[in-house]
């Protein structure tokens, strides 16, 4: 079995992929893209790649790519609790300067306000290589945030722990196979409306909650034309009865002669982890 | 007057600051949160931050700073045009490494997977510091996206051209002044509601259709504790009768006892500079 994840080694992508398949062997690729698009086009059978952080929110290229596929589909999500902590030289003096990657400088913005109000920050391309550059370039003035492990294996010293809460990263696995109903799944699905005209939202969203199903998530997105896309997030596996009724109604009622066929796409069903805590749904 | 913008010197909000104020002095700030709790704190009169690309999607880390301030409001949006191109050294060798800054490779993630799809990229600070990089440390296999600018000014050669379409940023001018309507604006709300049923955001935008209110977009993100909020940008000022009428009518649903002061925040209205084109509205 081929299994492909998002790149380079060294990642939260490599860790997640590597508990969820442990005796198997695992090749990175450079993309988000293509990494699904490997899963697209049969050149593997099952994908690791990051949806969704729970302060920088949805990965977009996620999100398109996976619209973009009529095979590739999510099968399965799991998260992974992401630690930063603040490292420096043993010797440092006034922190000026402080590096990371840019995802992690944006989940820690509120620690870099209040401690660091003036300090500049620098992002690189991991925060193992950001760790490693303050050691071999002696940067006295700067500290990095990563996680304990690379700032320790760079001999540095960690100069605060456990910087952000419930700092969380939500990975899907990627399949080409239908996956079956448990009783608690979620389904991700995109709407591409070609109606323009107030309330088309509002009347999709109520065949929903109408038949009680709740939302987990929902994000607009421009296609690159003259339309939206809206991917939404809900509670229920596409075979069960009210998410099947409900897509039905929406697919009638934005396309009834049935001309479009990208209305409505079914981007997988799979097993809620409730990786959120605590839990809420949207209503 | 004291202008802030997001930092450092050199980037695409550095551009489109220095068009809008062209006689003034600027100042640099490292974070979003920190440029929009300038205007907050009164430390600063006016600011300049991203709030979206045309191909990444919203920027969360403004909306979430815009949503935690009292008087910081969106008064005015601007946008640029953001044009990439490839460069390499002129007696480059095959290209096995792409340097960028992050948002530049995930924006191009389609040109990386159609015409590099086994080259390994590698995300650095600014699009600029990446072209110099590739310069200084003589990288014959490397190749940079950035702008044509950059890539000339540290003697790259430019290999391909524009490799994205219509790719711009929007920027958002913040203060604390209220805007007078001109008739052709648009708002940006923020939703909390308290109760956590189904149907709740289809009854909200529900008021906004039955008067004729059209929705830019829409976002939901986790608040942190057990719900969420939603980010709406409508068309339409927040002192227009129907987009008050509506906005009043949402409130009382959800808080009809008046108990819970951020259910409905106006985060700014601002002229709509129909940035996307070709114009569309969500419906």
């Amino acid at each position: 079995m081929k299994i492909t994840y998002l790149g380079p080694k060294g990642t939260f992508t490599e860790k997640v992929t590597k508990k969820l398949f442990p005796d198997q062997e695992i090749s990175p690729l450079p993309t988000i893209r293509n990494v699904i698009f490997s899963i697209e086009n049969n050149q593997a059978d099952l994908a690791v790649v990051p949806i969704e952080n729970f302060y920088n929110g949805e990965v977009r290229e996620t999100l398109d790519a996976l619209n973009e596929c009529k095979q590739a589909k999510i099968i399965q999500e799991d998260s992974l609790e992401i630690v930063h902590c603040l490292g420096a030289l043993k010797n440092h003096t006034t922190i000026n300067k402080i590096l990371s990657k840019d995802q992690a400088l944006e989940q820690c913005s509120h620690f870099l306000m209040n401690k660091f109000p003036a300090v500049q920050t620098m992002a690189v391309s991991s925060t193992a290589e950001a760790a490693q550059k303050i050691k071999s370039e002696n940067l006295l003035d700067s500290a990095v945030i990563a996680s304990k492990e690379a700032i320790i294996d760079s001999g540095l010293e960690i100069l605060e722990t456990n910087l952000l809460k419930n700092n969380k990263t939500r990975f899907v696995i990627i399949g080409r196979e239908q996956t079956t109903p448990t009783g608690k799944d979620k389904t991700l699905i995109s709407i591409h409306p070609s109606k323009d005209k107030p309330g088309t939202l509002s009347i999709c969203l109520g065949f929903l909650s109408n038949l009680g199903i709740n939302l987990e998530s929902i994000i607009s997105r421009p296609d690159k034309k003259s339309g939206y896309y809206f991917y939404i997030e809900l509670e229920g596996h596409n075979q069960d009865k009210n998410v099947k009724m409900a897509l039905e109604a929406i697919k009638f009622y934005l396309d009834s002669e049935n001309k479009h066929p990208d209305t409505i796409k079914i981007l997988g069903s799979y097993k809620n982890s409730h990786w959120k805590k605590p839990e809420a749904t949207l209503g």
